[in-house]
């Protein structure tokens, strides 16, 4: 886990000008630094996230800028048009994006469709030799994502996932304080992300597009938590489903626990769920103390606290900004992300694991 | 689970009366209220919990007085002798306890020895037609479990588990929130307890005596609060026990993590230990709310906040001094306790249960 291994001065002058909009000066090789040299990004999707969290953020970026979108709705795209000023010829559907081969305002398409069409959307991109980013989780199988590294690989273009909380300074924070013992060697750690589902049309519901339920879509971030806190992969894991409405979640989980086994003897509980509230926190227990975040996957306000009484509160950054400067500048620097195909594929393949022993009862071993 | 379905009167009635030192006058029927009269308690084990928790308690009940002790160390008897004033026909030792049957200052045997002596000890309590309260958890098996009722039934006595937190009002209170949904329907349960285990040589980290490790003797809080706040029976559990230090932990498991799955579709993620920190709490997810309790199980000091702002804080009780005080009155009334032989029974028969899933690597069955 590359990425939380930075050492804490580093960290602290990363973050620290993350937080305050300038550019990774510090981290960057001279290089990349050429003056005013910003990559093209198009939105692929233009639904929620797109709409309120990647187009704002892409204004505050220092190394991208927003120049296409990818839709499959005519109004949308005239929406998008006038309000970010996209020109006709940077605006694709899903049927045309090969065509943006041609196109050298697009260096980067951020892929921000229903699950299982991820790969579709991502090989589309990278045989057109664009660079892509796509939102978690990856794709609905291991053998999906696997196709897309391969023919971002093939392409000679980079694949990223993402992944956030891999540039959101409290999350690394925590990640430094496992790694580097300062409340103890790490024993326990519990974690828990859900919320209420409102609109029961929506996609995230349906098995095809979504590929899984709760586990999928916010679990994966107690999962991903895991992983980068402990830096090490699960051995072992078991799972339980559970449906209480099955009306609405008659496609797929309503609400999920499960417990994996890593090397080291760390052992961990995680839920996820679709219709409970109060899930959004992690903790981690050591051998002589414990540090929390709560919550621990937002958006914003991102905070915890440690046994020793101190707070973890580093500033509120823009986690979308930094995600996509930072492969702006792996792609400037011809450096590899810290978030590659690899990392996505592996937490599909954990979760499949972990669908399978909820199917089948039995532990499912990783090794 | 009768003992928490006390209305809402009833309950704030009960546990000021209990806060303010006075007897369950409201909630006890006229014929138990004799004035004076007290039950005689002998202690069986003079450990820590009787040392620290049960003998004070004991001076502060209204039902019960410590008239006696069993114990297999002179001196323990010696000092006990003094301190509380114990002549010398109460003092008995493991291999003449049958002889209280012609002692009449001996009403209760409250069994704290180690768990796997349980069985023997209450047994020859009930056989000398004493009444018993046998600490958790009651027994190493279930076989051993089932002994001991049969055993009480067939002297006509009296047997319940020392479940404190029954009794507890924040507790009480928490399970309140669950059976009326006042913050929602419950959905996911997380619970844990667990501490950093100190003298490597107690019993408690020995097959023979324990047998088990943490899930036995704080697991089974965890355990207890999935079911009190639900009123269901696990119907199907899992687990994963760890061992980070083997020399220490050469027989029990030191860490372990279970989940279970409960009639309703409520889902339950637990962990105990006995080398972390920071694991004493429970939260309850809702559909549309959450509460917790940060302690939940420790002898004083638990309180919780829910979503909606309020804070759980009913008044600190003595729990040992109104589980014994409770026991003395069903005694005294004829009537059944809230934590009988067979509430114990049935942790005994679910840890085994999250046992064998943790050896197996297969979920079991408790349908």
């Amino acid at each position: 886990m590359k990425a939380f291994n930075l050492s804490r001065r580093d960290f602290i002058k990363t973050t620290s000008l993350v937080a305050a909009g300038l550019p990774f000066m510090g981290a960057l090789p001279a290089y990349a630094q050429t003056p005013g040299k910003k990559l093209g990004f198009a939105l692929a999707g233009l639904g929620n996230l797109s709409t309120h969290q990647l187009a704002p953020a892409l204004q505050k970026t220092q190394f991208c800028r927003l120049t296409g979108i990818v839709t499959g709705h005519p109004q949308k795209a005239a929406a998008w048009k006038t309000q970010y000023n996209i020109p006709d010829k940077n605006i694709y559907n899903y049927d045309n994006m090969e065509q943006m081969a041609d196109n050298p305002d697009i260096d980067v398409v951020y892929v921000v469709t229903p699950n299982s069409l991820h790969a579709e959307h991502t090989i589309k991109a990278a045989r057109a030799g664009k660079h892509v980013l796509s939102e978690k989780p990856m794709e609905v199988s291991v053998e999906k994502c696997q196709q897309m590294i391969d023919e971002c690989k093939k392409a000679g273009k980079q694949l990223a996932i993402g992944y956030r909380l891999h540039f959101e300074p409290n999350n690394l924070e925590c990640a430094r304080l496992v790694r580097e013992k300062v409340l103890g060697r790490t024993k326990i750690i519990d974690a828990a992300f859900g919320f209420p589902m409102g609109d029961p049309t929506q996609w995230r519901l349906k098995k095809d597009l979504a590929g899984g339920g709760c586990l999928m879509d916010v679990g994966i971030y107690s999962l991903q938590a895991t992983r980068y806190l402990t830096g090490e992969e699960p051995a072992e894991v078991s799972g339980f489903t559970t449906v209480t409405d099955p009306v609405k979640f008659s496609q797929v989980e309503e609400s999920i626990t499960w417990q994996a086994k890593f090397p080291s003897g760390i052992i961990a509980r995680c839920s996820a769920s679709y219709n409970a509230s109060g899930l959004n926190n992690f903790k981690v227990s050591t051998d002589r103390g414990w540090f929390t975040l709560d919550p621990a996957f937002s958006y914003h306000g991102i905070q915890g606290v440690r046994s020793d009484g101190q707070q973890i509160n580093f500033t509120d950054i823009d986690q979308f900004a930094a995600e996509m400067d930072d492969f702006a500048q792996c792609i400037l620097a011809n450096r590899p992300t810290r978030v590659p195909g690899e990392e996505g594929l592996r937490d599909v393949k954990i979760m499949m694991a972990i669908y399978e022993s909820a199917r089948t009862g039995k532990a499912v071993s990783l090794a």
